[in-house]
Protein backbone atom coordinates (compact mmCIF):
# COMPACT_ATOMS: atom_id res chain seq x y z
CA UNK A 1 0.00 0.00 0.00
CA UNK A 2 1.33 3.14 -0.96
CA UNK A 3 2.06 6.45 0.89
CA UNK A 4 -0.03 9.61 0.54
CA UNK A 5 1.29 12.59 -0.64
CA UNK A 6 -0.26 15.85 1.16
CA UNK A 7 0.23 19.39 -0.42
CA UNK A 8 -0.05 21.01 2.99
CA UNK A 9 -0.76 24.97 2.89
CA UNK A 10 0.98 27.13 5.38
CA UNK A 11 -0.12 30.40 5.26
CA UNK A 12 1.41 33.57 4.56
CA UNK A 13 4.29 33.69 7.03
CA UNK A 14 3.36 33.97 10.48
CA UNK A 15 3.86 30.52 11.35
CA UNK A 16 0.44 30.93 14.15
CA UNK A 17 -1.54 31.04 10.61
CA UNK A 18 -1.22 27.85 9.86
CA UNK A 19 -4.14 25.60 10.05
CA UNK A 20 -4.54 22.93 12.99
CA UNK A 21 -4.69 20.00 10.50
CA UNK A 22 -0.85 21.47 8.77
CA UNK A 23 0.04 21.02 12.37
CA UNK A 24 -0.82 17.92 12.95
CA UNK A 25 0.37 16.79 9.74
CA UNK A 26 3.95 18.02 9.92
CA UNK A 27 4.41 17.30 13.51
CA UNK A 28 3.33 13.69 12.67
CA UNK A 29 5.64 13.47 9.18
CA UNK A 30 8.58 11.20 9.23
CA UNK A 31 9.05 12.24 5.45
CA UNK A 32 8.39 16.33 4.40
CA UNK A 33 9.59 17.88 1.16
CA UNK A 34 9.76 21.68 0.06
CA UNK A 35 10.93 23.82 -2.66
CA UNK A 36 13.53 26.14 -2.47
CA UNK A 37 15.46 28.25 -4.88
CA UNK A 38 18.80 27.57 -5.61
CA UNK A 39 20.92 28.04 -2.32
CA UNK A 40 18.53 29.89 -0.38
CA UNK A 41 17.19 28.83 2.89
CA UNK A 42 13.20 27.75 2.18
CA UNK A 43 10.51 30.01 3.28
CA UNK A 44 7.83 26.99 3.40
CA UNK A 45 10.57 24.82 6.11
CA UNK A 46 11.15 27.92 7.83
CA UNK A 47 7.40 28.30 8.57
CA UNK A 48 7.27 24.84 9.36
CA UNK A 49 10.22 24.91 11.71
CA UNK A 50 9.23 24.64 14.63
CA UNK A 51 6.67 21.32 13.73
CA UNK A 52 9.36 19.27 12.82
CA UNK A 53 9.70 15.93 13.89
CA UNK A 54 13.20 15.45 15.60
CA UNK A 55 15.04 13.20 12.66
CA UNK A 56 12.37 13.86 10.27
CA UNK A 57 14.02 13.16 6.47
CA UNK A 58 13.59 16.41 4.71
CA UNK A 59 13.32 16.35 0.96
CA UNK A 60 14.71 19.55 -0.35
CA UNK A 61 14.04 20.60 -4.24
CA UNK A 62 16.32 23.50 -5.48
CA UNK A 63 14.56 25.18 -7.96
CA UNK A 64 16.69 27.22 -10.12
CA UNK A 65 15.13 31.10 -10.91
CA UNK A 66 15.81 31.47 -14.81
CA UNK A 67 13.83 33.04 -17.12
CA UNK A 68 13.68 29.70 -19.45
CA UNK A 69 11.08 26.60 -17.45
CA UNK A 70 13.21 23.47 -18.18
CA UNK A 71 15.41 23.82 -15.46
CA UNK A 72 12.90 24.41 -13.00
CA UNK A 73 10.89 21.51 -14.83
CA UNK A 74 13.55 19.34 -14.47
CA UNK A 75 13.84 20.13 -10.82
CA UNK A 76 10.60 19.23 -10.47
CA UNK A 77 10.98 16.03 -12.44
CA UNK A 78 13.88 15.03 -9.82
CA UNK A 79 11.23 15.73 -6.59
CA UNK A 80 9.21 13.70 -7.78
CA UNK A 81 11.32 10.58 -8.87
CA UNK A 82 12.31 11.16 -5.60
CA UNK A 83 9.59 11.62 -3.46
CA UNK A 84 7.34 8.71 -5.29
CA UNK A 85 10.56 6.62 -4.23
CA UNK A 86 8.95 7.64 -0.14
CA UNK A 87 5.54 6.85 -0.96
CA UNK A 88 5.95 3.64 -2.55
CA UNK A 89 7.47 2.29 0.74
CA UNK A 90 4.51 3.26 1.95
CA UNK A 91 5.60 6.12 3.91
CA UNK A 92 3.32 9.35 3.60
CA UNK A 93 5.13 12.58 2.59
CA UNK A 94 3.89 16.28 3.90
CA UNK A 95 5.40 18.39 0.73
CA UNK A 96 5.30 22.23 2.45
CA UNK A 97 4.14 25.03 0.79
CA UNK A 98 3.80 28.47 1.46
CA UNK A 99 0.51 30.20 1.71
CA UNK A 100 -2.17 28.01 -0.31
CA UNK A 101 -0.53 25.17 -2.58
CA UNK A 102 -2.67 25.55 -5.60
CA UNK A 103 -2.82 29.56 -5.40
CA UNK A 104 -0.47 30.69 -7.84
CA UNK A 105 2.02 27.58 -6.26
CA UNK A 106 4.65 25.04 -7.66
CA UNK A 107 2.76 22.71 -5.83
CA UNK A 108 1.30 21.93 -9.22
CA UNK A 109 4.20 20.71 -10.70
CA UNK A 110 4.64 17.78 -8.52
CA UNK A 111 0.78 17.20 -8.11
CA UNK A 112 0.80 17.15 -11.98
CA UNK A 113 3.42 14.30 -11.58
CA UNK A 114 1.88 12.29 -9.14
CA UNK A 115 -1.80 12.28 -8.97
CA UNK A 116 -2.24 9.57 -11.54
CA UNK A 117 -0.08 7.28 -9.22
CA UNK A 118 -0.40 8.25 -5.82
CA UNK A 119 -3.63 9.42 -3.63
CA UNK A 120 -2.48 13.71 -3.19
CA UNK A 121 -4.50 15.17 -0.51
CA UNK A 122 -4.47 19.22 -0.36
CA UNK A 123 -4.85 21.19 2.27
CA UNK A 124 -5.95 24.72 1.65
CA UNK A 125 -3.99 27.70 3.78
CA UNK A 126 -4.70 31.09 4.24
CA UNK A 127 -3.42 32.98 1.09
CA UNK A 128 -1.11 36.55 0.82
CA UNK A 129 -4.41 38.48 -0.48
CA UNK A 130 -6.20 37.77 2.70
CA UNK A 131 -3.12 38.17 5.11
CA UNK A 132 -2.55 41.44 3.03
CA UNK A 133 -6.02 42.61 3.38
CA UNK A 134 -5.33 41.71 7.32
CA UNK A 135 -2.80 44.18 7.45
CA UNK A 136 -4.10 47.01 5.58
CA UNK A 137 -7.54 46.97 7.34
CA UNK A 138 -10.61 47.53 5.20
CA UNK A 139 -11.70 44.86 3.10
CA UNK A 140 -11.21 44.81 -0.60
CA UNK A 141 -14.26 42.98 -1.80
CA UNK A 142 -18.23 43.47 -0.10
CA UNK A 143 -21.38 42.23 -1.26
CA UNK A 144 -21.36 41.70 -5.47
CA UNK A 145 -17.96 43.55 -6.26
CA UNK A 146 -15.95 41.41 -8.51
CA UNK A 147 -12.27 41.09 -7.25
CA UNK A 148 -9.43 40.50 -10.18
CA UNK A 149 -6.03 38.76 -9.14
CA UNK A 150 -3.60 40.14 -11.65
CA UNK A 151 0.17 38.78 -11.65
CA UNK A 152 2.27 41.88 -11.72
CA UNK A 153 4.92 40.45 -14.95
CA UNK A 154 1.62 41.03 -16.86
CA UNK A 155 2.10 43.74 -19.48
CA UNK A 156 0.74 46.90 -19.31
CA UNK A 157 -1.63 46.90 -21.83
CA UNK A 158 -3.01 43.92 -20.54
CA UNK A 159 -3.15 45.05 -17.00
CA UNK A 160 -4.80 48.37 -17.64
CA UNK A 161 -7.72 46.49 -18.97
CA UNK A 162 -8.18 44.09 -16.47
CA UNK A 163 -8.05 46.71 -13.57
CA UNK A 164 -10.03 48.43 -15.87
CA UNK A 165 -12.84 46.04 -15.86
CA UNK A 166 -12.62 44.99 -12.36
CA UNK A 167 -14.33 46.37 -8.95
CA UNK A 168 -11.36 45.65 -7.11
CA UNK A 169 -7.96 44.91 -7.81
CA UNK A 170 -4.73 42.78 -5.99
CA UNK A 171 -1.45 42.78 -7.85
CA UNK A 172 0.57 39.57 -6.97
CA UNK A 173 4.28 39.59 -7.01
CA UNK A 174 4.83 42.53 -7.57
CA UNK A 175 9.14 42.90 -7.15
CA UNK A 176 10.65 44.27 -9.82
CA UNK A 177 7.10 45.61 -11.58
CA UNK A 178 6.49 47.96 -9.36
CA UNK A 179 7.11 51.19 -11.59
CA UNK A 180 5.52 49.94 -14.58
CA UNK A 181 2.18 48.81 -12.14
CA UNK A 182 2.64 52.29 -10.54
CA UNK A 183 2.57 53.69 -14.07
CA UNK A 184 -0.78 51.85 -14.98
CA UNK A 185 -2.43 52.69 -11.42
CA UNK A 186 -1.70 56.49 -12.07
CA UNK A 187 -2.90 56.64 -15.68
CA UNK A 188 -6.33 55.05 -14.44
CA UNK A 189 -6.12 57.81 -11.73
CA UNK A 190 -5.96 55.05 -9.16
CA UNK A 191 -2.69 55.55 -7.23
CA UNK A 192 -5.04 57.29 -4.70
CA UNK A 193 -6.84 54.32 -4.11
CA UNK A 194 -3.96 51.60 -3.79
CA UNK A 195 -2.14 50.53 -1.03
CA UNK A 196 1.20 48.89 -1.06
CA UNK A 197 1.58 45.62 1.58
CA UNK A 198 4.83 43.65 2.09
CA UNK A 199 5.57 40.49 3.65
CA UNK A 200 2.24 40.64 5.29
CA UNK A 201 2.46 39.28 8.35
CA UNK A 202 5.87 38.68 9.21
CA UNK A 203 7.62 41.20 11.62
CA UNK A 204 9.32 42.96 8.82
CA UNK A 205 5.69 43.48 7.44
CA UNK A 206 4.99 46.89 5.64
CA UNK A 207 1.75 48.61 4.64
CA UNK A 208 1.67 52.17 2.82
CA UNK A 209 -0.28 53.86 0.50
CA UNK A 210 0.78 53.17 -2.80
CA UNK A 211 2.76 56.84 -3.67
CA UNK A 212 5.20 56.27 -0.82
CA UNK A 213 5.64 52.62 -1.66
CA UNK A 214 10.14 52.01 -1.32
CA UNK A 215 11.11 51.55 -5.52
CA UNK A 216 12.57 48.41 -4.58
CA UNK A 217 9.63 45.74 -3.78
CA UNK A 218 10.93 42.60 -2.75
CA UNK A 219 8.96 39.55 -4.76
CA UNK A 220 6.28 39.01 -1.77
CA UNK A 221 4.62 42.18 -1.97
CA UNK A 222 1.17 42.88 -2.96
CA UNK A 223 -0.77 45.93 -4.57
CA UNK A 224 -3.61 46.01 -3.59
CA UNK A 225 -7.09 48.20 -5.58
CA UNK A 226 -10.22 49.41 -4.74
CA UNK A 227 -12.49 51.28 -6.43
CA UNK A 228 -16.60 50.97 -4.85
CA UNK A 229 -15.03 51.58 -0.99
CA UNK A 230 -17.74 54.10 -0.42
CA UNK A 231 -20.76 52.27 -1.69
CA UNK A 232 -20.22 49.21 1.42
CA UNK A 233 -21.94 50.60 4.17
CA UNK B 1 -7.47 50.59 28.74
CA UNK B 2 -10.36 49.19 26.06
CA UNK B 3 -10.42 45.70 25.40
CA UNK B 4 -9.53 44.40 21.43
CA UNK B 5 -11.81 43.22 18.81
CA UNK B 6 -10.48 40.26 17.08
CA UNK B 7 -12.13 39.60 13.62
CA UNK B 8 -11.40 35.86 13.33
CA UNK B 9 -11.43 33.80 10.16
CA UNK B 10 -12.51 30.12 11.04
CA UNK B 11 -11.85 28.78 7.87
CA UNK B 12 -14.26 26.77 5.20
CA UNK B 13 -15.92 24.26 7.38
CA UNK B 14 -13.84 21.93 8.74
CA UNK B 15 -12.80 22.91 12.01
CA UNK B 16 -9.18 21.44 11.51
CA UNK B 17 -9.08 24.12 8.70
CA UNK B 18 -8.87 27.13 11.67
CA UNK B 19 -5.93 28.57 12.16
CA UNK B 20 -3.30 28.16 15.24
CA UNK B 21 -4.10 31.60 15.88
CA UNK B 22 -8.01 31.47 15.72
CA UNK B 23 -7.71 28.21 18.33
CA UNK B 24 -6.06 30.25 20.66
CA UNK B 25 -7.68 33.06 20.53
CA UNK B 26 -11.04 31.64 20.93
CA UNK B 27 -10.17 28.90 23.36
CA UNK B 28 -8.76 31.88 25.61
CA UNK B 29 -11.54 34.08 25.40
CA UNK B 30 -13.97 35.16 27.70
CA UNK B 31 -16.50 36.87 24.88
CA UNK B 32 -17.18 35.76 21.50
CA UNK B 33 -19.44 37.66 19.40
CA UNK B 34 -20.94 35.72 16.11
CA UNK B 35 -23.47 36.28 13.23
CA UNK B 36 -26.29 34.20 12.71
CA UNK B 37 -29.17 33.83 10.29
CA UNK B 38 -32.47 34.55 12.30
CA UNK B 39 -33.15 31.95 14.20
CA UNK B 40 -30.83 29.40 12.59
CA UNK B 41 -27.52 28.02 14.09
CA UNK B 42 -24.54 30.05 13.70
CA UNK B 43 -22.45 28.21 11.18
CA UNK B 44 -19.15 30.38 12.43
CA UNK B 45 -20.08 29.24 15.88
CA UNK B 46 -20.51 25.46 15.08
CA UNK B 47 -16.97 25.68 13.37
CA UNK B 48 -15.32 27.02 17.22
CA UNK B 49 -17.78 24.91 19.03
CA UNK B 50 -14.99 22.84 19.96
CA UNK B 51 -12.50 25.30 21.31
CA UNK B 52 -14.84 27.66 23.60
CA UNK B 53 -14.24 28.52 26.70
CA UNK B 54 -16.71 27.14 29.51
CA UNK B 55 -18.52 29.72 30.60
CA UNK B 56 -17.74 32.07 28.13
CA UNK B 57 -20.36 34.52 27.16
CA UNK B 58 -21.69 34.76 23.97
CA UNK B 59 -23.01 37.76 21.76
CA UNK B 60 -25.41 36.28 18.77
CA UNK B 61 -26.53 39.05 16.37
CA UNK B 62 -29.46 37.48 14.97
CA UNK B 63 -29.27 39.11 10.93
CA UNK B 64 -32.60 38.90 9.35
CA UNK B 65 -31.79 37.78 5.68
CA UNK B 66 -34.28 40.56 4.09
CA UNK B 67 -33.63 42.28 0.36
CA UNK B 68 -33.66 45.49 1.87
CA UNK B 69 -30.58 46.21 4.06
CA UNK B 70 -31.97 48.19 6.16
CA UNK B 71 -32.75 45.40 9.19
CA UNK B 72 -29.36 43.86 8.72
CA UNK B 73 -27.55 47.28 9.17
CA UNK B 74 -30.11 47.79 12.18
CA UNK B 75 -28.79 44.67 14.13
CA UNK B 76 -24.69 45.49 13.22
CA UNK B 77 -25.65 48.94 14.65
CA UNK B 78 -27.06 46.63 17.41
CA UNK B 79 -24.32 44.21 17.86
CA UNK B 80 -21.77 47.16 17.63
CA UNK B 81 -23.11 48.38 20.74
CA UNK B 82 -23.18 45.43 22.50
CA UNK B 83 -19.35 44.66 21.99
CA UNK B 84 -18.00 47.78 22.42
CA UNK B 85 -19.75 47.53 25.66
CA UNK B 86 -17.57 44.97 26.40
CA UNK B 87 -14.53 46.39 24.75
CA UNK B 88 -15.14 49.33 27.22
CA UNK B 89 -14.90 47.67 30.12
CA UNK B 90 -11.09 46.39 29.16
CA UNK B 91 -12.54 42.71 28.14
CA UNK B 92 -11.24 41.49 24.35
CA UNK B 93 -14.23 40.45 22.08
CA UNK B 94 -13.62 37.52 19.40
CA UNK B 95 -15.92 37.71 16.81
CA UNK B 96 -16.09 34.46 14.69
CA UNK B 97 -15.91 34.80 11.16
CA UNK B 98 -16.33 31.38 8.68
CA UNK B 99 -14.02 31.91 6.23
CA UNK B 100 -11.92 34.79 5.89
CA UNK B 101 -13.48 37.97 7.51
CA UNK B 102 -12.88 40.18 4.89
CA UNK B 103 -13.53 38.14 2.07
CA UNK B 104 -17.40 39.08 1.16
CA UNK B 105 -17.76 38.46 5.22
CA UNK B 106 -19.80 40.24 7.30
CA UNK B 107 -17.50 41.11 9.80
CA UNK B 108 -16.44 44.56 7.80
CA UNK B 109 -20.18 46.00 9.08
CA UNK B 110 -18.79 45.35 12.81
CA UNK B 111 -15.47 46.58 11.78
CA UNK B 112 -16.60 50.03 10.35
CA UNK B 113 -18.84 50.33 13.19
CA UNK B 114 -15.85 49.94 15.92
CA UNK B 115 -12.80 50.49 14.58
CA UNK B 116 -12.70 54.29 14.91
CA UNK B 117 -12.81 53.58 18.29
CA UNK B 118 -11.41 50.52 19.34
CA UNK B 119 -8.21 48.32 18.36
CA UNK B 120 -9.49 46.10 15.61
CA UNK B 121 -7.31 43.20 14.41
CA UNK B 122 -8.06 41.06 11.40
CA UNK B 123 -7.23 37.68 11.91
CA UNK B 124 -7.35 35.88 8.28
CA UNK B 125 -8.63 32.29 7.60
CA UNK B 126 -8.54 30.13 4.38
CA UNK B 127 -11.31 31.09 2.14
CA UNK B 128 -14.01 28.74 0.34
CA UNK B 129 -12.12 29.56 -2.97
CA UNK B 130 -9.18 27.98 -1.39
CA UNK B 131 -11.12 24.86 -0.24
CA UNK B 132 -12.79 24.22 -3.30
CA UNK B 133 -9.79 24.29 -5.39
CA UNK B 134 -8.33 22.05 -3.14
CA UNK B 135 -11.22 19.86 -3.05
CA UNK B 136 -11.79 19.76 -6.74
CA UNK B 137 -8.38 18.97 -7.72
CA UNK B 138 -6.03 20.96 -9.98
CA UNK B 139 -4.93 24.61 -9.85
CA UNK B 140 -7.38 27.53 -10.41
CA UNK B 141 -4.80 29.71 -11.65
CA UNK B 142 -0.57 29.52 -12.29
CA UNK B 143 2.11 31.31 -13.33
CA UNK B 144 0.48 34.93 -15.30
CA UNK B 145 -2.70 33.71 -15.48
CA UNK B 146 -5.45 36.20 -13.94
CA UNK B 147 -8.18 34.82 -11.99
CA UNK B 148 -11.59 36.98 -11.66
CA UNK B 149 -13.79 36.52 -8.86
CA UNK B 150 -17.60 36.39 -9.37
CA UNK B 151 -20.01 36.77 -6.66
CA UNK B 152 -23.49 35.10 -8.35
CA UNK B 153 -26.26 37.55 -7.59
CA UNK B 154 -24.68 39.40 -10.73
CA UNK B 155 -26.38 39.98 -13.82
CA UNK B 156 -26.00 37.67 -16.94
CA UNK B 157 -24.33 40.20 -19.38
CA UNK B 158 -22.06 41.54 -16.50
CA UNK B 159 -21.05 38.41 -15.70
CA UNK B 160 -20.87 37.20 -18.90
CA UNK B 161 -18.40 40.21 -19.73
CA UNK B 162 -16.44 39.31 -16.79
CA UNK B 163 -15.83 35.78 -17.39
CA UNK B 164 -14.84 37.03 -20.93
CA UNK B 165 -12.09 38.90 -19.69
CA UNK B 166 -10.39 36.25 -17.18
CA UNK B 167 -8.15 33.18 -17.39
CA UNK B 168 -10.13 31.12 -14.06
CA UNK B 169 -13.28 32.44 -12.48
CA UNK B 170 -14.78 31.49 -9.28
CA UNK B 171 -18.38 32.14 -8.80
CA UNK B 172 -19.35 32.43 -5.42
CA UNK B 173 -22.55 32.13 -3.24
CA UNK B 174 -24.38 30.64 -6.28
CA UNK B 175 -27.63 29.30 -4.59
CA UNK B 176 -30.60 30.22 -6.70
CA UNK B 177 -28.58 31.45 -9.40
CA UNK B 178 -27.16 28.55 -10.64
CA UNK B 179 -29.55 28.15 -13.69
CA UNK B 180 -28.40 31.63 -14.63
CA UNK B 181 -25.06 30.88 -14.37
CA UNK B 182 -25.16 27.65 -15.83
CA UNK B 183 -27.10 29.63 -19.20
CA UNK B 184 -24.01 32.29 -19.22
CA UNK B 185 -21.28 29.59 -19.36
CA UNK B 186 -22.78 27.36 -22.04
CA UNK B 187 -23.50 30.90 -24.13
CA UNK B 188 -19.67 30.63 -23.95
CA UNK B 189 -18.90 27.12 -24.41
CA UNK B 190 -17.36 26.79 -20.65
CA UNK B 191 -19.66 24.36 -19.09
CA UNK B 192 -17.16 21.08 -19.64
CA UNK B 193 -14.62 23.92 -18.38
CA UNK B 194 -16.98 24.23 -15.12
CA UNK B 195 -16.78 22.08 -11.89
CA UNK B 196 -19.79 22.11 -9.16
CA UNK B 197 -17.93 22.15 -5.55
CA UNK B 198 -20.47 22.45 -2.71
CA UNK B 199 -19.78 22.75 0.76
CA UNK B 200 -16.09 22.39 0.85
CA UNK B 201 -14.45 20.40 3.43
CA UNK B 202 -17.46 19.40 5.28
CA UNK B 203 -18.73 15.92 5.71
CA UNK B 204 -21.48 16.89 3.16
CA UNK B 205 -19.00 17.71 0.10
CA UNK B 206 -20.14 17.40 -3.03
CA UNK B 207 -17.73 18.04 -5.75
CA UNK B 208 -19.39 17.58 -9.87
CA UNK B 209 -18.84 18.30 -13.05
CA UNK B 210 -21.18 21.77 -13.75
CA UNK B 211 -23.23 19.73 -16.46
CA UNK B 212 -24.25 16.90 -12.94
CA UNK B 213 -24.83 19.99 -10.62
CA UNK B 214 -28.19 19.77 -8.83
CA UNK B 215 -30.96 21.89 -9.54
CA UNK B 216 -31.15 23.18 -6.04
CA UNK B 217 -27.70 24.61 -5.31
CA UNK B 218 -27.44 25.64 -1.49
CA UNK B 219 -25.43 29.18 -0.90
CA UNK B 220 -22.61 28.11 0.12
CA UNK B 221 -21.30 26.57 -2.92
CA UNK B 222 -19.02 27.52 -6.02
CA UNK B 223 -18.28 27.44 -9.33
CA UNK B 224 -14.94 26.91 -10.98
CA UNK B 225 -13.95 27.65 -14.31
CA UNK B 226 -10.75 27.13 -15.99
CA UNK B 227 -9.61 28.02 -19.71
CA UNK B 228 -6.17 27.84 -19.90
CA UNK B 229 -5.36 24.03 -17.90
CA UNK B 230 -3.29 22.74 -20.82
CA UNK B 231 -0.77 25.51 -20.80
CA UNK B 232 0.09 24.93 -17.25
CA UNK B 233 2.92 22.42 -17.46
Amino acid sequence: MSGTLYGTGLGPGDPELMTLKAARLISGADVVAYPALAGAESFARSIAAAHLKDGAVELRLDVPMTVARGPAQAAYDAGAVEISGVLEQGTDVVFLCEGDPLFYGSFMYIQARLSGRFTVEVVPGVNSISASVAAAGPPLVARNEVLTVIPGPLAADDMRARIEGADAVAIMKVGRHLGKIRDVLDGLGLVDRATYVERATLAEQVVLPLADAPADAPYFSMILVTKGRDQWL
